[in-house]
This record gives C-alpha cells, sequence and structure tokens, in this order.
C-alpha cells in the first residue's frame, strides 16, 4: 500500500500569489484548521452571481459534511451536485500591533477550498456524520441526548463537499516593522484572540434535579 | 428631508425562505452585525465557479471598505467593477443544547449582502477608512502609531463595496424540544460562545520602558 499523498496539488485556483510564505497546501495543517472552525462559508455560483451561506460543518477524511432540512432551498440545489463549491474557514488569533499604522496585520489561520457537492444517500455515513458534527460543537455530548427518530433522520439532508483544491494561509507572530521605527516610543506586540467557551445556561424548563454534565465543566 | 429608509428591500437574492422568523432586513440590525464582526468572506464567481476571500473589514453608512496591496491580483480584477460581490459575516454566540439531538442548534447573527465593487481614488475617504479600520480592530490605535507616508498610501489599494440587498439571520435563547422530550433527565441550556481579547503580549524588540497603553489595558 502507498501512503496517502501529504499535501494537496498546488493549481491555478488555489496557488498562494500574495504573501506566499504564508501559504500551505499541506494536508494536516488544512485539516487541523478544519476541524476547529466551529463554521464555515460555502460560496456557490449561479448564473454569475456568488452567493453564500455559513454553516456548521465536520470533517471525515478528505470531505466535510454539511447538514440541513430537506425543505432548504439551497440544500435541494446544491444536491444536485452540478454546482462547484468553495468552502472557506477561518480562524482569528490575533491583533498585530505595529509601531507604524501600514504594518498592522492580523494573526490567523484560514482555509479556501474547491470541491464537488454530493447528496449523501448512505445511512452508516448520515449517522457517523451527524454524531460527529454534534460532538464537534459539544464533546462528550451524542452520548447524552435522545437520539434521532427515523422521521427526524427522513427530514434532514446531508451534503458531502469533496475537498478537491485546497490551500491555507497563516500568520503568526510579533509585529515586522520597517528598521527605523524600532526606535519610536510606540508600544508594539500582538493582542491574542481567543474563542472561548463559557459556563453553561441552563434552559429555564430544565427539569429540577439535572446537574450540569461533566462534559460541560 | 426625508427620513433615510431603515430596511433593505427584500428582494429574490436576499429573502429569507428556511425559517422566515430569524431573518431581519432591519438597517440598524445588519449594520450592527457588519461593526462588531472582525472579518467578512466576501466571494465572488469567475466563470460559474464561486471564489472567497476572507478579510478584515470597516463599514462606513451602507458600503463596507476592505483593503489590500495594490500588487494583489483579487484586488485588481474587482477593482474593475464588473465582479458583482457577495459578502458574510458571522457572529457565534452559543451552543444551543436541546434534550434531542436533533433540535441541538447555534445562536448566532449572520449577515449575508451583495452589492458592487469600487475602487477609492478620494484620499479623504481612503484615510478616513484606514482610520476607522485600524480603530475598529483595536479601539484608539491611530493617534498612537506612525502615519503612513506618501509611499505606504500608494502601496495600499481601498476598494468600496456597496450594501445593496442585505439581510440577516439570528437565532437567540434556549433549546426549543418537543413537548413530550422535556420530560427526559438530560441537560439542556445554551454554552455561550465569545471572542475573547486577552492580554496583550509585548513584541520581542520592544523598546525598554514603554508601558502598555491604556487603551490596551
Amino acid at each position: 500500500m502507498s501512503e496517502p499523498t501529504s499535501s494537496f496539488p498546488v493549481t491555478d485556483k488555489t496557488k498562494i500569489t500574495r504573501l506566499p510564505k504564508r501559504g500551505s497546501y499541506d494536508k494536516a495543517t488544512i485539516y487541523s484548521i478544519l476541524d476547529e472552525a466551529l463554521f464555515c462559508t460555502l460560496a456557490y455560483a449561479v448564473d454569475q452571481q456568488a452567493y453564500q451561506i455559513p454553516t456548521g460543518f465536520c470533517r471525515i477524511d478528505d470531505h466535510i459534511y454539511i447538514h440541513g432540512s430537506v425543505g432548504s432551498h439551497y440544500m435541494r440545489a446544491l444536491a444536485t451536485g452540478n454546482i462547484p463549491a468553495c468552502v472557506s474557514a477561518t480562524l482569528l488569533d490575533g491583533i498585530v500591533l505595529a509601531r507604524s499604522a501600514f504594518h498592522h496585520s492580523v494573526n490567523y489561520r484560514s482555509v479556501v477550498f474547491f470541491g464537488k457537492v454530493s447528496k449523501v444517500t448512505d445511512k452508516d455515513l448520515l449517522y457517523k456524520a451527524l454524531e460527529l458534527f454534534t460532538n464537534k460543537m459539544c464533546p462528550g455530548r451524542w452520548d447524552d441526548v435522545r437520539l434521532p427518530t427515523d422521521n427526524e433522520w427522513k427530514e434532514t439532508m446531508l451534503l458531502s463537499l469533496s475537498i478537491d483544491e485546497a490551500s491555507a494561509k497563516i500568520r503568526t507572530g510579533g509585529p515586522k516593522d520597517d528598521a527605523e521605527d524600532y526606535a519610536l516610543d510606540i508600544w508594539a506586540g500582538v493582542q491574542p484572540i481567543r474563542l472561548t467557551r463559557m459556563t453553561p445556561e441552563k434552559d429555564e424548563l430544565l427539569k429540577p434535579g439535572i446537574a450540569l454534565p461533566p462534559y460541560l465543566r
């Protein structure tokens, strides 16, 4: 058996031409960003007009999965498989405060990928993706909830998006100022930004006597 | 003088058909989401293929402004004004933990808008937008830094995107479960999510004796 390829091919659509040092085509890097991001934006074009949908998602191997209602217009349009998709996910890590306004920047990790959309009809994959998605949004949650009924599964449409061409763009570290600006009496550094999960707030209608589960503490 | 219109028109492109109660066309609502979001994704189509760019931005009235290098390929392509744009910005507010897997959700505020792109040639607007953008990323920063030189201004391209058709989609509040599920012994509620600005970390090359400015404390 051959090793799986560890990088995506560099294509006309994914080649990073601006600040190429920030670019990466490494699968592990790209997958880690997708796995950390709690939502992505899915873009597609109809008659030269781009549309976008922000949506939750999860990843298995070289596909991401999004779900919605079988009644959703855009899910049904995408399910035809005739519309190429572009997906992006961005993690903001910090505000980079340089001595000059010009060299201000942000630290971030972003992915943009291009792929094909398919409607998932395999029941096992539907179940697996919804379990993975639920546990991505709240690790440990799936085993603690009332699982979907047959009717609820039937109301849920799952779409797969193949990660065919992908690149990441990443900036890390402190400000890079012009040499002469380092002598200025101006504070410089990075203000880190974090997406923080706060203390859960119980539902007003929570049945008395139910403690916050360990996975949410 | 007539009052400015307080809502965007509902159009074929922006009408919320899925869960319409979550939709809003109110300008104040849409602007407040855009003003809070630290980045947006800009989508456009070339030959039926959608592309996306995550980017920082600021808003003045019914336009947003993005900037980049005059050498950027996509900025130059968009500056022609011939490519219609779609922009989205999303704020994630919480993970909604229902008693059933099916009714899990997220609290969020998102905006999608459609508009035209123009290259800004007015110098006053260029300066104003960059000042506003810098202070959006770090309130109070502009008055504390080395301002751009003539050459730095010349290297900076500013694009305006008109907010022509826009809608917001918002979910707030706790889980909504099926009536019979409220009797289950399952914890339910919301885990709030916040984008948090952490304590700034000084640059390794910071000149000694410069204290963290008050606006960063």
